[in-house]
């Protein structure tokens, strides 16, 4: 006999993904409570996006948490070691890369966790996806099934076991050209979004950072003009 | 063939049962890394206190991370409203009170994991305690074991399923005053550590919320004055 909308907490960069996952909520119904991070990244840029993102979607609660993770050190995003730069996709190796976060994902959702605790939520929504990261160990399927284990023991209202939280990660399997073809179906303008590491001043990205060349490659596949702001 | 010592994250609050943990990484050879949350709690007294023990032990490395949780709300730690007061352990009650904070042992953990993966470390501390908050989802053991399967799937040194990260919660199955005799044992200077909720402006404890009635019940049975300063 549930009337009220169901509420549900979206982990939201500004990126090609998590902006795809935040126009799925809300074609799926849910009333979104969008989450972003100033966690020392260098490009804060992000930041400015997922707010104009989360406005032209007329989401009405955005919050952004200051949480610097750049104080633990340990990766290229949130020092100034240089991102590393390649001419082609082929180039990134297998190795995780420099630009990996410690514990990224799971500091995230667990503040998601936290947001969602406050809301009587029980839907968290994130734009992972395991095939262009195969190499980050909090974007395979099995992380996300054990935090989502961990998520259903940590909170009050799971505590009698009637209530589940779920963990949506709707992008997990797909391809970037498969996630772009879905977010354009929805609606969504990538021009909006931004995925580069490394973006100048103005905001313009690099063409040449890992998440630039796997964005533009999942463009390519889709024989769509990557509509983002190039240095070049 | 391990020569250096090995690396521990030790989760301090600056209250009895952190301290007590801090004590124990240590005297089990631990080179500690203690690290504290400045959360937007009413107690913030905790983290001059947290300071003070991290030096007395001579621990060198402590940091305080700031993470507004107030921003969520829900709490009455890290709101204005009134912590609940009474008159003995017995008024307590069994629901989970409005003192909780929601999903905060889930975040310290994130954040610890952070940490330990940034400094190359497999062993997290935390002073949990299933007794005397039965009613914390996030102080039982099987949280605990959830949190662990998940840190050891969600960092890099885990991928390969070689390197173990261990969660330490070794006050999880006992008593206040079992906790309070162990670390008398250690030289746990108690005078230095504080409980209470709702301390004065100089630090003084209440006396009348739960922390304190559990601490003041704990000292009680071990026939040891507790060396904290109360308002009265």
């Amino acid at each position: 006999m549930e009337t009220a909308q169901k509420k549900a907490v979206v982990l939201l960069s500004g990126g090609l993904d998590s902006t795809t996952v935040l126009a799925l909520a809300l074609r799926q119904g849910f009333d979104v409570y969008a989450l972003s991070f100033r966690y020392g990244q260098r490009h804060q840029i992000e930041l400015e996006r997922a707010t104009a993102i989360a406005n032209s979607f007329g989401v009405s609660h955005h919050i952004v948490v200051e949480i610097d993770l750049a104080q633990f050190g340990g990766s290229a995003l949130t020092t100034s070691s240089a991102v590393p730069k390649h001419q082609s996709v082929e180039e990134i190796g297998n190795q995780i890369p420099i630009t990996y976060v410690p514990a990224r994902n799971t500091v995230f959702l667990a503040l998601a966790l936290a947001y969602a605790e406050s809301l009587d939520c029980f839907d968290i929504f994130i734009g992972v996806n395991a095939l262009d990261y195969s190499g980050y160990p909090d974007c395979r399927p099995e992380f996300i099934q054990s935090f989502q284990a961990l998520a259903n023991l940590a909170t009050k209202a799971t505590v009698s076991g009637i209530r589940r939280l779920q963990i949506h990660a709707p992008l997990i399997h797909l391809t970037k050209s498969q996630i772009i073809s879905q977010g354009i179906e929805l609606g969504v303008d990538y021009s909006m979004t931004t995925s580069c590491y490394d973006p100048d001043a103005i905001g313009r990205a690099c063409g040449h950072c890992d998440a630039c060349l796997l964005r533009l490659r999942g463009f390519a596949e889709t024989s769509i003009t990557d509509p983002a702001d190039y240095q070049e």
